[in-house]
């Protein structure tokens, strides 16, 4: 594939192992772009607890990374000694952000890992725990690429792509999960604009995505969310793609709140509704998405913006995180493996049933 | 009707003809509720200019107002010279907001109130002037209660209603349109609830249909406009009123952005979906709503929210003020003279021609 241009890296290993992990400080976008060099844990665990770095793949990686910042002055001789430290440092850092699954199955690995390495002495498993990281990062990369790769189909020349929220670079090792196909049409050359619609409260379309693709010099447009049906009925949006939190396993997606009411609009006005997510979000043991549970989230997130009043002191609040967009809305999916489509349990288990035994 | 409690008053006249037109000072909600005794012309027309005051209804009784200010004090001889002085004033108002309908039309009634008592002295005149000041706002008012007392009937014990925006109290004279019918339920001692949009990019439903339903004791819950739809699909919305801007001969609704996209969700919902405005917002010379301008407004509404950044500087934006709601999707209107539904051109030319015979 092209290389896509210079697409934001969330999170990267600068030099060797007496180098740093450097990261976006996410909480300074889109005023500024200011990159963190984390060169200890108590660094990398504050930018995990703060959302200077988010995203569940991005939060995986940083873990991995900053389990290699608490090893990698241990002495060189104890390897008990050394493995107990490694399991201190990676709890500590799973405790920052204690739901979070892909940053407990990171740093699991990582202690996995060096466990496996029998007969390494410790000078060698530094090494190999800087290796795994980097390939926790290499991975995801790869699987955004590969999505990007069977979603670029859907953005033609002149295309325009709405989608909600942040699946974005910012939010994984490299071209994220939504973003990934319009960074890979973009790569190709092609002309096409996005929608990007702001999301609130927490605005990740408009601070996140609509920078991340500005960056990239891809064609943005910021909209209210409350514009999405305006847009849809002058026929200005071709295809929707959005990511997903989790994918039950007849197709139902819990995602961003407002997806369920882009997803209905899209239907409404005739547009296709794509999510974008690798097969890790599918969750099999989810029959629909009735059972999956809505996290409420505190007030606070829509009576204040950085700070200001947006709404009368100590007013009633409904602020759930998270809708759940029935798989009928979907038309497909588009995973590391390929498109699913049309959108049923037996497809969906075929498509997953192939991809997990590859 | 019963006294629906403390509605909040947007402006009202305080005292004699030496007495001041009092007005809440929108721009400092949520975060203060503090009024503006305007006791002369340049403090009114800066808070007209300024957004102090605001709402159509609202505007054009602060004009009436703003002219008894400038003309209270002149010499009481010359009948001339007052109607004068009294053309002055009105022109320096109006040039405030030159594109408020309801400013222009309100200065010109009272030119012509003026003029229309031709054997008047100027004493005279000055205390009719400010009765029909009093007066446009007590018909505003009456003109609200009606449409209350018409929509009440929707609004039954633990009904859940949904309104987007600020049709409100603070946009007229007392009880707004889309709220009247809440005012008026609340006032005969029924339980129910209300969901507030929180209507971006101006938060007028989190700003200002909050805060004042809140002040009147009315159970009031804020969501982000995304929130629609999973609240709808949670069955948590028995009924949506709205207001409107301008209602086309076929009951086509133009009304604040997102309006349409809350009326698709209704329908995809089988929640009724009713507009409340009076006859005078339904414009007969526009046969559908295709033709009604959509005002684009400046990308700094979404891109600033009080003077802080929310999305990258420069990033284009696609702002538009209205949408426009077809027809088919209004269960009916709640107007001064009664209910309008089903909705159909013929309905509402028949209710509205009697309205104006009457």
């Amino acid at each position: 594939m092209t290389d896509p241009g210079p697409v934001p890296r969330s999170i990267e290993w600068i030099g060797g192992l007496d180098g740093a992990a450097r990261l976006i400080d996410q909480t300074c976008l889109p005023a500024a772009l200011s990159y963190i060099d984390c060169r200890d844990v108590p660094t990398m665990r504050e930018a995990i607890a703060s959302l200077r770095v988010r995203g569940a793949p991005a939060i995986g990686i940083a873990g991995a990374m900053g389990a290699v910042l608490g090893i990698r002055d241990e002495h060189e001789e104890d390897r008990v000694a050394f493995l107990n430290q490694l399991d201190r440092v990676c709890a500590e850092l799973a405790s920052a952000r204690p739901t979070a699954v892909n940053l407990s199955w990171a740093l699991d690995r990582m202690r996995t890992r060096a466990r496996a390495l029998v007969g390494y002495g410790v000078p060698a498993l530094k090494k190999a725990l800087l290796e795994e990281a980097r390939r926790i990062r290499d991975e995801d990369a790869a699987m955004c690429r590969n999505i990007g790769r069977h979603g670029e189909g859907l953005i033609g020349p002149g295309t325009a792509v709405l989608t909600h929220c942040n699946a974005g670079a910012l939010a994984t090792a490299e071209h994220g999960t939504a973003l990934a196909p319009m960074y890979a049409a973009h790569a190709q050359g092609r002309a096409f604009r996005v929608y990007a619609t702001e999301t609130r409260p927490l605005l990740q379309g408009a601070r996140l995505t609509a920078w991340e693709l500005g960056q990239a010099g891809i064609d943005v447009t910021l909209i209210c969310d409350s514009a999405v049906g305006a847009v849809m009925k002058r026929g200005l949006v071709d295809v929707v793609i959005t990511g997903a939190d989790r994918i039950a396993a007849n197709g139902d997606v819990a995602n961003k709140i407002g997806t369920y009411s882009v997803a209905v609009l899209a239907q409404q006005h005739g547009v296709p509704f794509y999510v974008a997510a690798p097969s890790s979000t599918f969750d099999l043991s989810t029959p629909t998405g009735s059972t999956i549970p809505i996290e409420e989230r505190h007030p606070d997130e829509i009576r204040f913006y950085s700070g200001k009043p947006t709404a009368p002191a100590g007013i009633s609040c409904h602020n759930p995180a998270f809708d759940v967009t029935p798989a009928a809305l979907v038309t497909g999916f588009i995973t590391e493996t390929g498109l699913i489509r049309p959108v049923t349990k037996e497809d969906i288990a075929r498509a997953l049933g192939r991809s997990r035994a590859g």
